[in-house]
C-alpha cells in the first residue's frame, strides 16, 4: 500500500504503535502538539520546580508546504519557526532553544540562506527563543527548512490533547476559513498570534485539552476526541467564520493556527471572559463533549446531525 | 555567491555569526557535535545530580547521503539513529530520546516507510533510546531522514572540542580510510561502534577535547584546532590506515565515526592502555597540538612539514 492511500494520521498511528508504549519519564509521547519529558530546569524561564521539557518538530519542504515564488526566504524562516512555537504554545509552555535544519541546492545564494536566518533569528527573538544548534544539508532540489524547539511548562500548566471529558464545552480563538479563502501568503500568516492566549488559558488551570488548530478545525476537534477517547457535537451556526472565507473552509481549511480548547461547563464563560479581556482576541463556544459512542457529528441550526468529512489537511493524500 | 562556493564549514561559521553569541545557559553552543544546555534530569541515566542536556541533528538526504539502490530501508534508518548517538557519545554523554522526521513521496510503499521504522528501533533498542515524537511530511522526491536526539552528560564528563591545550597529544581510536576505500555501503558501517570508547574516555576525565571523525581525519583535526584556538603537528607515519586504503583516503576520507581526543602528554599512554584493555579498540597516538600560530601541519618520517588539503569532506562542494 502506498503512503497516499493510508494518509498521514494512520501512517503516524501506525508508526507509534510499531515505536511501543512510552516508558515512565515520558510524560506525553508521539501524537499531541508536543512531547513532553521529565527534565528539570536549573536556569528556567517558568517559576515553579516542577517543570517539563517539551520537544516539537516541524519540516517545511518547498512545493509541498511552500512555493519560492510566493514566500520570502525571510518570511520563510520566520513562519518555521513559529509554526514550532505555536506547538509548544499550545500546550501550555514557553520555548527555549532551537535547533535549525536547512536543506539546500549548492547553487542556492548564499544570501538567500542568510535571509531565511534573518527570519528565523526575529521570530527568536520575538519568542525569547536562542538557537543553540542544527545542521546543514545539500538537497538535490528542493529547500527544507525543519526546526526543532525545546520548551518547558509547569508539571501544573500542562495542556494534552487527551483529558478532555463527557459535559465539557469545545472552545476556540479566532477565526477559521481565512487561510483557505485567500491565495497562499506567509506574509499574511500571523501563526504564534494566539502563543499569549495559550499561555493564559494553561494558567487558569480550567482548560482540560488543548491543540493548535493547523490541521483545520474539524480534525483539531478529532484528535481531542481521539486521544480523550470521547465524542464531539459542533454547532454549525457556532463555528467562526473568517471574512471571505466560507463555512466548509472553516471547518476543513487549516493553516489557522488558532487554539481549539475544552473546559467544563461551569468554567466555559468564565475562562472565554478572561481571555477576551486579557487580549481582545474572540472567543466562541462552538459544541460540547459528547460519549464516545456518539460520534463526532456537525450539528446545524434545526438540531440535526450531518455529515462530517474525514479529514482536515493531510499530508500525503 | 553560491553554497558551493563557501562550502558547509564557513556557511555554518557565517550563519553562527549571524545568530550572535550563546548566552549564559548554554554550555556548548553551535560548532560541536551537539549543543549542552544546562538542565537536570529528573530521571536520570547517569548518576550525578549536574549534567547537562545534550541535543544534536543530523539529516540524511536520499541522492546526497544515500543511494535507496545501496541501502535498505532498515539499514538506513538504523544508521539514521546511529549517527546522532556518534555525536552524543562524541561529547561524553549517553543519548535518552529521539525526535524522528521523515519526508517522502506519496507513492512510497508503507511497507518501506514501516522497514525504515524498524531500522530506528532497532538502533534504539540498542542505543536505549525512546522515540518521542516527530513529524511525518511529504517530499516531492527524495526522500529526507532527520533525526534530532537527546542525550545527557554529568558536567564533569563533558567533552567539547575548544579545551585542546598547547602539549597535548591527539590520540584516534581504529583506523581511517576504510569507507573511502570500499564502495558504499551502509551494512558494513558501524558508526556506533565508538559509544563505550567515548564513555570510557569521558569518564577517565582524563581528555581535554573530543570529535567524532565524520568528516575526516584532517577535518576533525582542523575542528579541534578551530574550536580550542591552537595548532596541530599530525605524524603522516602513526595514522593508522585502514585495509585496502591509502594514506590521502585515510586523511581526507571521513564517514569513519571513530574518535579523535587529546590528553596531556603524561597521561596519553595511560589513557591509550585504559582504552584497549577495555575495549580492544586499538588507539594511536597521531600527533601533538602546538601554537596556533605554527598552523596545522602534516609531518612526515623526517620530520619535513606537508601540505595540508583545506577540506575533509564538505557538504555543498
Amino acid at each position: 500500500m502506498k503512503l497516499s492511500q493510508v494518509g498521514e494520521f494512520r501512517l503516524i498511528d501506525l508508526l507509534a504503535r510499531q515505536l511501543g508504549k512510552p516508558s515512565r519519564g515520558v510524560v506525553v509521547g508521539i501524537g499531541d502538539d508536543a512531547a513532553a519529558i521529565q527534565v528539570k530546569s536549573q536556569k528556567s524561564k517558568v517559576k515553579t520546580n516542577v517543570s517539563f521539557l517539551l520537544i516539537t518538530t516541524d519540516t517545511l519542504v518547498e512545493n509541498i508546504h511552500f512555493k519560492l515564488r510566493k514566500a520570502s526566504f525571510y518570511d520563510l524562516g520566520y513562519k518555521a519557526l513559529a509554526v514550532n512555537v505555536s506547538d509548544v504554545a499550545a500546550m501550555g509552555g514557553v520555548p527555549t532553544y532551537a535547533l535549525v535544519t536547512v536543506g539546500a541546492n549548492k547553487n542556492l545564494s548564499v544570501k538567500k540562506v542568510q535571509d531565511l536566518y534573518r527570519g528565523i533569528s526575529r521570530a527568536a527573538r520575538k519568542f525569547r527563543v536562542e538557537v543553540i544548534g542544527g545542521d546543514t544539508v545539500q538537497s538535490p532540489k528542493e529547500l527544507i527548512v525543519s526546526i526543532t524547539l525545546l520548551g518547558e511548562v509547569e508539571k501544573k500548566h500542562l495542556l494534552t490533547r487527551s483529558k478532555a471529558k463527557v459535559g465539557d464545552v469545545i472552545l476556540v480563538t479566532g477565526e477559521f476559513g481565512g487561510p483557505a479563502a485567500v491565495k497562499y501568503d506567509s506574509r499574511k500568516q500571523k501563526v504564534e498570534r494566539r502563543t499569549q492566549e495559550a499561555r493564559i488559558i494553561a494558567k487558569s488551570r480550567m482548560a482540560t485539552s488543548m491543540i493548535d488548530s493547523s490541521d483545520g478545525l474539524v480534525r483539531s476537534v478529532l484528535e481531542i476526541c481521539k486521544a480523550s477517547k470521547v465524542g464531539a457535537r459542533i454547532r454549525l451556526d457556532s463555528v467562526p467564520v473568517a471574512k471571505k472565507a466560507v463555512l466548509e473552509q472553516a471547518l476543513y481549511g487549516g493553516e489557522e493556527y488558532e487554539l481549539v480548547f475544552t473546559t467544563s461547563l461551569t468554567r466555559a464563560a468564565e475562562l472565554k471572559a478572561a481571555i477576551e479581556k486579557k487580549t481582545r482576541t474572540k472567543v466562541a463556544i462552538l459544541g460540547e463533549i459528547v460519549a464516545k459512542n456518539k460520534g463526532i457529528k456537525l450539528v446545524d441550526e434545526q438540531g440535526r446531525d450531518s455529515a462530517l468529512k474525514k479529514s482536515g489537511y493531510e499530508h500525503f493524500k
